[in-house]
């Protein structure tokens, strides 16, 4: 019963609307003014969605059991429910802002929004492995500049994690050239090979996954297109035995005919 | 006689005609210079063309009645017309502003402009769901933003609306780093960890929204063609369907030729 | 035998290798040392090569006489040899920096590199229309633009020239936010609508062209396709026919058997 | 058996483990505190794995031989790795930087990045004539440009090396208005029209360069498609001819029932 009440659709749109609710008095929080004159009544109602989140979670726990933590959606649920319980004291003042993910609930609820985040998700696999070569380049470069340039422009290239941000900058493209490469080729002239062979590296490796994926989409489309088609040669395939089939009894006969 | 009048190509070809002069018009209008000398003339045609306009959206509703509110193209054109009817006090300079909106009358009366902007305008329901998830991810993301750093940088992420330029603007990945992630990662170190995230997710987000609309425009291709996939298969089913009555008549002869 | 002799092989490969020492020469040119000390030679090489540019093109017309003028890729070289032909006084210093274009008959006289221009070229129709569209969003955009914030901001939107190149500056999104934006929001606050509204437009409208274009060359070879499906089509219609003539062969034996 | 060994999965393991190993030391020896503490352990693992990598490059030259120089990915490791033995003395110090391409080794001792490299390889081809038809722009407008503003601008167009990586900067579209057009543009009005014409062609150029890919890409999948339709045509082929068959055997019976 109490299984039919939670998977019911009137349930779902329930918590959705609590979902939008939660994220209006979110937004509303973020003003200092509307805290001030409403702050017992926006953590109240904050404090009220939070409670019939657990509960939600708790009867879905209680129905699936060990199955509901192996459907990531319900774990995505748990986990950010999960936050928005833990007391978020002075070390972990970051747990109140990651509360906000609540509001991601809204994508695991509306089965619309299911399916497009599963499509976002299942490109992924699709450009792993180039990104594995990307990151590996992008190490390798990191490596490169913080080796050539950290001791001169330690606030861009001080350490490999610095080098790192600075050349994902560069990879985007702002201000590579007025705000870092120029500055640095003052002192080393020849830094422009360093910036100029990382963008074509870069942008050409980012085009190639992108067509990649593109291609992938169409290989989808042609995958359907593939079975149509082999449906027709099998249906060639048919046509042909029948004729074989005319030809056989058409030889039997005259041979019948002969005798 | 006035409905063969309006909807002739002559007619519209003049209405074309005039919104270019207007155009031409209202482009002059914005040098100081020339408005001092010819201001009398410039007024006087842009009133008589918008007196032209009038005039003719009135014989339009008169002729099409109620179902020239129910066409979006004839509605347009009302309401850039009627803007350009409100006189514009003090309070409502705005309104000035938005009379050049008459100018995209020219999408609408030219009938190769109407099919482009249909076009364009297709595309956007095949878009609107994936906007949706960046819109909440957008939202979620000013959130989190205006409470981790709106306390410091107030000009950035003072309120929710900030916030929401602010990362519109990072989203167009213009002065992300140097103007905006930088600057606030002098205070907070981990900055770098919200900007990255944001502008992997965006990108994301925005590549394959992008290559859905490539995929759904090639499916539209795709479309026509299983049209045409389909008449071969019944044309192979036709051929089968003679081989089998070949077959008949055959079995049939041979059996009477037995007796 | 003219005719034979310029549009030999080996007479175009000359004419190919002299445009790439001319390369040389204007590249050379560009430094001032070098000027300085090679100054005649450079001058004397580059007049023996405009010498027989000049020459080649008279013979051109020699033998193509008026069809010469209407082949666009004669009528190129006859312009860019001719721009370096007129003497560059005081009022016409574009015009020595215009002979550079000459090395533009590379494209011209390599058949591979034609192939490819003529490709390029070939694209533009496609985005004709769409270009259009856009190019009215410009200028309405631009009009709105200098009467908003002309007055206050005349170093970006003084004039309706001024605008349009300040909107193109935004259209690259080139320090849209950080540059323009947001100094203006600070006297408009709600500036902000005026170019999140333009850069959704704008890129929207960019994105379609795009897509458009690639739909147009997918469905270039799709076109090549068709003709081949249509080919299949007719195979299939050719045995129809042939198992209907066997069965009018059999109808009309089983009637002679008869009878 | 050497050669059994060398190309075993376990030896390759080994070999892709120690890449990752020496990625690890290499990263961290870019930090100073890290250098200074753990210098000794740093410099002997390194040079320990600089030796297992010239013991393994030797003795893939003694098991291939000559052929060993006929392949690219061999030829590859040959050179990193003989650039981590050339010592690094002053005039060199480039080397000492060079030695962290060591670590693309990764891409070619794993098959799987291997494909990869040689798919973004296999894209080059396709793109190299377009490229040709870019860097003659490129080469072209770079003249120009040190014509036009060498004298007043040196830093950015003062040798023809230095307004090329301007013009790439500004390709990139990286502050190419407030940080180069518009401060030239209040010496040389006009230098807008050079900035905008550059702009236009390059990125369309660029996109056309773009979808050029995308379309070989699709061909690619066509091919393949293609093999599958002429298989169907061939079987309607062989459908015919057995109806021809068909045909001749009846009207020869027909002709024996008739005598």
């Amino acid at each position: 019963m109490i299984k039919l009440f939670i998977s019911s659709k009137k349930f779902q749109n329930f918590i959705a609307t609590l979902i939008v609710i939660n994220g209006i008095i979110l937004g509303l929080a973020t003003s200092k003014q509307i805290v001030q004159e409403y702050s017992s009544i926006l953590t109240f109602l904050d404090n009220t969605i939070i409670a019939i989140f657990t509960i939600e979670i708790i009867l879905r726990i209680y129905v699936h059991r060990l199955s509901f933590f192996k459907d990531p959606w319900s774990l995505f649920d748990f986990f950010v429910v999960a936050i928005s319980l833990v007391p978020a004291n002075e070390g972990l003042s970051i747990l109140r802002v990651l509360r906000v993910l609540r509001l991601f609930r809204l994508l695991t609820v509306i089965p619309q929004m299911r399916t497009i985040i599963a499509a976002l998700l299942g490109v992924i696999p699709g450009i792993a492995s180039v990104s594995m070569v990307l990151l590996l380049f992008f190490y390798v470069f990191a490596i490169m500049a913080t080796n050539l340039y950290g001791a001169s422009f330690p606030q861009w290239f001080g350490t490999l994690g610095e080098s790192m941000y600075t050349l994902f900058q560069v990879m985007t493209l702002e201000s590579w050239s007025m705000g870092i490469a120029r500055p640095i080729m003052e002192l080393y002239p020849y830094a422009w090979v360093f910036f100029v062979i990382y963008i074509l590296i870069v942008t050409f490796v980012m085009v190639n996954l992108f067509i990649g994926l593109i291609v992938d989409a169409i290989f989808t489309i042609k995958g359907e297109q593939k079975e149509e088609k082999s449906k027709e040669l099998q249906e060639i395939e048919l046509l042909k035995e029948q004729v074989q089939e005319l030809k056989q009894i058409l030889l039997k006969k005259s041979e019948n005919d002969n005798t």
